[in-house]
C-alpha cells in the first residue's frame, strides 16, 4: 500500500472514452474504477450522452477528432502530460481514434529513453458476438495502433478480428493469441468473456485468457474461469479494463514475477520490473507467476462481486421503476400496447442492470480472490 | 450505515457543473465526492475543458443550452430523472443556467406531492472576492432560482450579491442571512470562507456561516472556525457543496434535530425529517443541533485533511515538476526571459495545488472532526 491506502503508487493515468450522464459506462465507470484506487485522472471524453446505448435511445453529442487534438493540445500546453498510463475505450469514428492513436503514439515515443515508465492499455473497441458495433474503418485504424499499446483487451470477436482467426475451441485460442504476439508485437494480452464448451467449463463459466510473450514473442498464456452471471450488464469490459490498468501496475510495483521482492509501505526503491520496456517479465517467470496473471485474478474477483450485487438486485429495482413509473405520461412507455410495454420493460431492465459500483466501493478496493489462473 | 459502507440510503443525484479533463473543479471533484460516499450520480457537464481557468490558459468547449435541455430529456424519456437531490454549480451564462434552472423546477414541482423527496443544492457561482466572473446578466438568473433552492451556498460576495448586504461584519453577517431567508424563503444556506476581523477569529483563520430558517423565516444561525492554510486551492467550493450534500442528507437520515432517533443500519423506517419540506428541522430545534450543523461539521473535517495533505506536498511536487519540464520546448514556459519562467511557474503552482483527494479517500469517507459548531 502506499499513501492514503491506495494499492498503487502516484498513477497519473489519461483516459480516453465517451461520458454518459447517467449509468456507468465508459469513462463513466473507468475514472471512478481508477479513482477509487487512487489514481490522479485525467478524463478526456470522446461523447457525453445521456446514458448508454443499450436503452436504445439517447440524447447528447459527440467530440470530434479535432476538440480531441484540442484537448490534448491544451493538457500538453500547461505541463499536464506527464502520463504514467493511458486507457483508451471507446472512441466514435475512425477520425477521432486516429486523434486518439496519435495520443498514445506520443506518449509512447516521449517515454522510449525511460523504459517503463508510459503504459498503454488499449482497448480495442469494435463489436461482440460475432457483429461490428463501429463502422468497418475503424478495424484497420485499431490494427495500426496495437503495435503501439502495451496491454490490450479484446474481447472473443475482436480477437478475432486482430489475429484473423476463428475462435472456437481451446487450440484457437492459443493460436489467436500466438497471432497477436507474433504479428503486432503486443506484450500483454487479455481476451475477456470467452465461452467455449469444454471439460474444465460448465456450462454457466466464462473464461478469460491472459499472456504476456516473451523476448521471441512466444506466449505465457493463461486462464481464468469464473462462474457466469445470468444477465447482460453494459459497461463491464470498461470496468475490467480499468482495473486491469491499476492492478497490472500494482502487480509490477509490488514486484510481481514469482520473485517475492521488497514490499514495504512506504518510499520503497522502484522495483526493476517497473524499469523494463512495457513491464516486460523476464523470459524465467512462468505464465502463473506473471503480474498480468496477479492482476486479472483481482480484477476478476472485484467484477464478479459488483456483478453479483447488482443482478441480486434487479428484480426488486425492476419492481419498483414498474409501479414508481405507472402513472407517468413522459416517458418512453407513454402511449398504450404491448409495443409501448414491451419498449418501457426494455428501459426498465437496463437501467437495473447499470452497475452498483459506487455501493460497493469495498468490492472495488479489497476484492476477495477467488478464482485463479492456470495453466491454458 | 447503509449497504457496502454507505453513509446514506440509495441516493441519485444530478450533478451539473463544468468538466476539466485534467485536475480537480467542478463535476471532476464534486463527482467523485458523491460517488465515494456511496451516491449513485447523473453527471451532467456543462463544459469540457482540457483544465481549469486558474491555470489561465485552457482548451475545450461550452455545452449550450439546447444541448443541456436535450440530455435532461434525454433522461426523461428512460426513465433516470428519478433523482432524489441536485447539485447544480457552475454553468456558462445565462442561457445555459436557465436551462438548468428549468430542470430544477420541474424535479422540485414533480416532488411537490411527497415532501422531502427531492433537495436542490445551488451554488450560485458568480464571483469571489469582490469581483463577478460570469456575466452580469447571470446574477438575476441566480436570484429568480434561489427561491426554488432547498440550500444555497455562496460564498462571501456571492451572498452580497443575494443579500444585497455588504458584509464587513458578524452583525452584517447576520443580516445578509435573514435577508435572504426572508427575500428568497430560502430553507438552508451556508456561506463559505468568510475572512473577518473578530476576537475568536485568529488571522489565520477563516468562517463558515449556516442557517436553517424556522416556520416563520427566521435564521437559526451557526458558525464554524477552522484553520486558513495558506494557499490558494481551486475547487474547494465545488468539493464543499458535494460533500454538503450528502452529509446533509446523512444528518437528516440518522434523525438530525436533536433528537437521538433510531440508528439501525439497515432497512430502517424513514425518519420523519426525511418527509418533511425541504428537510426544516422543527422550530424547537436549536441552530447548534441542526442536520446543517452536523453536516458542516464533518465536511470541513473532510475539507480540511485534504487541503492540508496537498498543501504538504506542494513544494515538492513543484521542485520535482521544474526538473522534469526543464528541458521541455513544447509547454507554456517555451521561450526565454522572466516573462516566460514566471508563466510557466504560475502553471506549475496552479497543477501542484490540485486537491489529492483521490489519495486520500478516507479523509472523504471517514474525516476526524475536530471543529465544532458554536452560535454565532
Amino acid at each position: 500500500m502506499s499513501d492514503g491506502g491506495s494499492p498503487v503508487p502516484e498513477t497519473r493515468v489519461l483516459a480516453v472514452a465517451s461520458h454518459v450522464v447517467s449509468g456507468y459506462v465508459g469513462n463513466k465507470i473507468a475514472v471512478f474504477s481508477l479513482q477509487s484506487l487512487g489514481c490522479d485522472v485525467a478524463a478526456l471524453n470522446t461523447v457525453q450522452f445521456s446514458n448508454h446505448t443499450g436503452y436504445k435511445q439517447w440524447t447528447g453529442s459527440k467530440v470530434s477528432a479535432q476538440e480531441i487534438t484540442d484537448l490534448y493540445q491544451g493538457l500538453k500546453q500547461s505541463y499536464l502530460d506527464d502520463f504514467d498510463m493511458m486507457l483508451s475505450g471507446y472512441v466514435p469514428g475512425a477520425p477521432a481514434l486516429e486523434a486518439v492513436g496519435q495520443i498514445g503514439q506520443e506518449l509512447k515515443r516521449r517515454a522510449k529513453s525511460k523504459p517503463g515508465s508510459f503504459f498503454w492499455v488499449l482497448d480495442p473497441v469494435m463489436g461482440d458476438n460475432g457483429s461490428l458495433y463501429v463502422a468497418s474503418d475503424v478495424v484497420p485504424v485499431y490494427k495500426s495502433l496495437v503495435p503501439h499499446a502495451d496491454l490490450v483487451l479484446p474481447n472473443q470477436f475482436e480477437a478475432e478480428l486482430l489475429s484473423e482467426v476463428k475462435i472456437t475451441d481451446m487450440p484457437s485460442i492459443a493460436r489467436a493469441i500466438q497471432v497477436m504476439h507474433e504479428r503486432y508485437a503486443i506484450p500483454h494480452i487479455v481476451i475477456t468473456s470467452v465461452s467455449l464448451p469444454h471439460p474444465d467449463h460448465p456450462v454457466s463459466s466464462l473464461s478469460v485468457f491472459g499472456s504476456t510473450m516473451t523476448s521471441d514473442r512466444k506466449p505465457r498464456a493463461f486462464k481464468i474461469v469464473f462462474p457466469a452471471i445470468d444477465c447482460y450488464f453494459c459497461g463491464t469490459g470498461d470496468m475490467f479494463a480499468a482495473l486491469m490498468a491499476v492492478r497490472m501496475r500494482e502487480a509490477v510495483y509490488n514486484g510481481g514475477g514469482g520473485s517475492q521482492q521488497q514490499q514495504q509501505k512506504a518510499e520503497k526503491e522502484t522495483p526493476p520490473l517497473m524499469e523494463r520496456e512495457s513491464w516486460l517479465s523476464e523470459d524465467s517467470i512462468d505464465a502463473l507467476d506473471l503480474p498480468l496473471a496477479r492482476a486479472a485474478e483481482k480484477v476478476l474477483a472485484s467484477m464478479h462481486e459488483v456483478l453479483t450485487k447488482t443482478a441480486e438486485r434487479m428484480e426488486e429495482t425492476i419492481k419498483k421503476s414498474r409501479a414508481e413509473t405507472a402513472a407517468d405520461a413522459d416517458g418512453v412507455g407513454a402511449g398504450t400496447g404491448a409495443e409501448a410495454e414491451e419498449k418501457k420493460m426494455g428501459v426498465l431492465r437496463s437501467k437495473a442492470a447499470e452497475l452498483r459500483l459506487v455501493r460497493h466501493l469495498d468490492s472495488l478496493r479489497f476484492p476477495q480472490v477467488e478464482f485463479r489462473a492456470t495453466r491454458l
